[in-house]
């Protein structure tokens, strides 16, 4: 399946030239889960040549404006151009009634169903069980409630490989074999191995979302080993006192970040406005992490397939 | 002083390439009056070099998302720059409940003044005496509470030649010819005359902005002889019924207010998104009245100062 994200934005709360607020397009299949939706996400998308009529799932991380302003604005254009299909939105409390005032005084009503999930817990929570991801959230270290959201590929069936499958073999040992067990008979022999039969494993692809927090412990084992992290970088190194106080973080920081939690790639964002050129920011991280990438406006980052690394999986 | 339109949006109810939600800026010397407000109309105001902080007051006709839903951004951003300066807002009612609920959830404390003007009669209204224009509102006709609204530059005081002033005038009798009334002596005789010592006067300038609306001859008095009328062409004659439907405008009916209500120009916008080549709005307004241009992004209309007609004013 494709697992691609798509950058809307980069910008932290001002918008600043050519940078648009938090919002992202994880691209599951052929589905869009959103992230976080800053105000004209939905021009970004249409910039992009995404299409809003595949977002299926909104994940929105904190109320601070930036990251929903574009909410209400995406959902009555969903409702304009006639959407039917559900909307599943997972959000911390107060999202629903913003939204409804919303619609209330302009007369409005959604025609399609608008699925509301309350994210109210202290602890990561699994938030979803879609076919073939599953969502928990990573709660964050913010100035008011923060979940980061962590998406993991389902483990697929291991696949036969049709010239060693022995033919005696019935359909129930067959799947038996697909879900990476090994098929014995009456006698407690073993009939068919998986090492011998199956192809190997694809390793279960995953992408983590931090925004917004400072660096926080706490978050660090629900990220391990993420084949791609997002981590805010508000600021450089030399406003670490800054983002301290404010409860961000630094380019230099996320880039701890993710050697510590041993990610495969680093995208970063959400940069403050006072930063005219963000570059100094992929030289920062990039120091620290070398797979480090800007995740600027335009930017996609596809989550290739991989073997399972026995010793490290 | 200044009087000029900045055309932030020229597109309808859901955004199109390259076209953004309704949002003015109104120069009146040196501040600017804002005129709904779009989603990224604070994007807008940025790319093209305007000044959110130059913004004084702010009128949204109506709750219509695509007329407002850039508004509580562009006050977060206003506050993030650390404005103190207050805003007055004129609005239906409702809008205070959207903001606040807004600011709420997001633990913002505006640090400016929010002075919010509740917009609900159904007649016309005197809403703002500021010391170079009075503001009026002008009921339209739309699918809820929509308010045009109506700039008038006050009169000025005349301006004398001093070549032509007598000599024997005290200040009183120079302030009353500056008023336009002739100095008469304690015998009755006519000491200076207005039309002899003073400049001829300068025509009040005016703006009238329409949208959303169908046509109705109600507004059509109000607007009359308006030196720069904007009014809304959703659709192109083809689709009239639709307009009618929808309250709203085609560009051959808004052509036809044009020249009926005699103002000087007529500005274009809120075009439908089905239409990616909005230039077919112009032949067909500009075959009625003459004097039409196109609101699209960027664009702007200086209205000149001019003596007053005085057959005609």
């Amino acid at each position: 399946m494709d697992f691609e994200l798509f950058i809307l934005g980069s910008s932290s709360a001002t918008p600043s030239k050519g940078r648009y607020q938090s919002a992202q397009l994880l691209k599951v299949h052929t589905d869009f889960f959103m992230i976080d939706c800053g105000e004209a996400a939905q021009y970004q998308i249409g910039r992009y040549k995404l299409n809003h009529t595949k977002i299926s799932h909104i994940f929105i991380s904190h109320l601070h404006g930036d990251h929903f302003f574009g909410l209400v604005g995406l959902l009555s254009t969903m409702n304009l151009y006639g959407r039917k299909t559900p909307i599943h939105l997972f959000a911390p409390p107060g999202l629903d009634e913003i939204i409804q005032v919303q619609l209330k005084y302009s007369e409005t009503v959604l025609q399609f169903p608008l699925h509301y999930t309350t994210l109210d817990k202290h602890v990561s929570e699994h938030i979803l069980d879609h076919p073939l991801v599953d969502v928990y959230t990573i709660p964050l270290d913010h100035r008011i409630k923060c979940n980061g959201f962590l998406f993991k590929e389902k483990p697929k069936p291991l696949k036969i490989d049709k010239n060693k499958l022995p033919s005696d073999l019935s359909l129930l040992e067959i799947a038996q074999l697909k879900q990476g067990i090994d098929v014995v008979d009456e006698n407690g022999n073993i009939k068919a191995r998986v090492d011998e039969i199956c192809l190997k494993a694809l390793k279960s692809r995953s992408y983590a979302y931090c925004s917004d927090t400072k660096v926080n412990p706490s978050y660090l084992p629900l990220i391990k080993d993420v084949d791609l992290l997002y981590h805010e970088t508000t600021f450089l190194d030399e406003l670490s006192e800054r983002a301290n106080t404010t409860f961000h973080t630094t380019a230099k920081q996320a880039a701890t970040v993710a050697k510590e939690a041993n990610v495969g790639k680093l995208v970063i964002g959400h940069f403050s406005s006072r930063y005219y050129d963000v570059e100094p920011f992929l030289a920062e991280a990039g120091a620290i992490f070398e797979k480090t990438y800007l995740g600027v406006e335009g930017s996609s980052f596809a989550i290739s397939k991989r073997v399972k690394d026995e010793n490290n999986d």
